[in-house]
């Protein structure tokens, strides 16, 4: 397991680094590059030899960030990883540094602790919370473009304030950002008012699919793989899609059945509380949480939906 | 005009008031309900007479406010206007007190000053943000139900700390108010993630009529009389369409055409700043502002879609 540092103990170690490599997680997400960014930014200024390497590209919606990117221009002595609960998560560019992380810094639980030293703190909504605090502890200068960094983090993880695991801590942090120079007009639009074009059109099916069952408590969205691929949908833009039934108003249980390319059907249950998402998916072969849970079923869509719908049944029976 | 009033100054006339009436805008939301429920517990708790009158039905999600309701129990003394910025918001059930308001709260820069006096603060996000600094002022204890008033006031009025009126003093409030028991899972549950079945269906009718020009930097939904009435949208959920087009990737103007029950159409255009919504409304006999503007468009669809295209094409030529 890795020694737990505080953040004294992580300035100290970042103040006689040299070569500084920031490994992000792959499919990079607000977090991870943000918190990056800004410890980036941060240890730039004081005129470290620093980058940021990541195993996916940088989508371009981020490039207010102005990451620094590793390209092989030093020869890496501290490696930091940000925001990576796992080594599985580093991706195939960056293993050559998975198995020699100095210092992980995290807001996951589930950190197995893969780095050599580790700044972890579970109560944080993101990992940019943590790299502010450090950075106030560093005495680093806040500039716009680090606040920036951080909002983007801070926001992202909790679905702009919206998510449970927004804290008065989180609201404190943006408040400070937003008194640093972070423009949240510009920010916000790039990162919660912007739908492709691709993720509108399998919206558009989903409500086109949309059905309820007993009695309004049950919706169910079914996309087949043609209605995916006529789409040109993604990974990420089907993720969004599976919010959608459980958060109509009186539905206990949101289902949302995906057609892999395979012809399988691979399920999403969302349920409000007291409704088990995960008895309903155990019984069907999968499992996962009591809100929120997932499972695989073979066979004709009819039987799928109605194998389904037999599960949802007995959950809100046993419920009600 | 109104006698302009500081926090002191207003917190001294309510300690003096006795039977003090809260009077809130009709079509209620979260703001008008959340401050005057904030202010009623607060005022309640010291032994005033206290209550709230508004003259719409208050939507049942907000029970959990608690407010006391007027219901002729005393003969009010002392009249408060919450977060109404004109007389003609009162609504039919609360004329009898429109002509004597004593004090008006309110932070829209618009109010038309008609309350004997005002505290009026148009920099605050909501009008709970000004309540919230009152309650300090009056050294009020904000407990978890003025709390959970106040939260539901700033966070639905800023769409949740999205929308460009959101402050760092924003997010300080609402860290106080988190600190002070406000049960943000549960209010944003409710607040946020839940939308009507006939929201859903006319959602559904927009994204089917989702028409792309000009290389996809316009998006145009339109929606007929017929398939409003279908879908049994109601007021606010086709204010909630009009966000959809603009919000798309690579879209610059999005419109939204609403059949009205005499055949014409409204039209709402939302652009990216560069490009003037007001420029392409004020042609066609409309107005606005320079991201978000109306009109009304008499005629056959088609005529009334290419009236409003030759427009947005002379905008959209201007800009680039």
């Amino acid at each position: 397991m890795s020694e737990v540092l505080d953040l004294a103990a992580v300035m100290a170690r970042l103040l006689r680094a040299e070569n500084i490599l920031l490994l992000c997680h792959k499919n990079p997400d607000g977090d991870t590059l943000g918190s990056a960014g800004a410890l980036y930014h941060a240890l730039a200024a004081i005129g470290k030899t620093v980058a940021v390497l990541c195993a996916d590209p940088i989508p371009p919606r981020y490039d207010y960030m102005q990451l620094g990117l590793f390209t092989g221009q030093f020869d890496p002595k501290y490696v930091v990883a940000i925001d990576v609960a796992g080594i599985q998560l580093f991706g195939d560019a960056v293993k050559p540094y998975a198995d020699r992380v100095d210092l992980c810094i995290d807001h996951h639980p589930s950190n197995s602790g893969y780095a050599d030293a580790m700044l972890l703190d579970g109560s944080a909504a993101a990992t940019a919370e943590i790299i502010y605090e450090l950075l106030r502890t560093m005495n680093a200068e806040i500039t716009p473009t680090v606040a920036a960094c951080l909002y983007t983090g801070v926001s992202t993880d909790t679905g702009c304030f919206k998510f449970a695991n927004t804290t008065a801590r989180t609201h404190q942090v943006a408040a400070s950002l937003i008194e640093a120079g972070a423009d949240i007009v510009r920010l916000n639009a790039v990162l919660f008012e912007s739908k492709s074009k691709s993720r509108l059109a399998i919206e558009r099916k989903a409500l086109e699919s949309l059905q309820y069952y007993f009695g309004g408590q049950c919706a169910l969205v079914c996309l087949t793989k043609e209605q995916i691929a006529d789409a040109g949908a993604d990974g990420t833009d089907l993720e969004g899609i599976t919010g959608i039934p459980r958060a109509i108003e009186g539905v206990k249980v949101g289902v949302t059945m995906r057609q892999q390319p395979t012809g399988s059907y691979k399920v999403s249950v969302r349920t409000v509380p007291g409704v088990s998402a995960s008895d309903i998916c155990r019984r069907l072969g999968g499992g996962g949480h009591a809100q929120a849970a997932g499972c695989e079923i073979l066979g004709s869509q009819e039987n799928a939906r109605q194998a389904l719908l037999d599960e949802v049944e007995k959950v809100l029976c046993k419920g009600s």
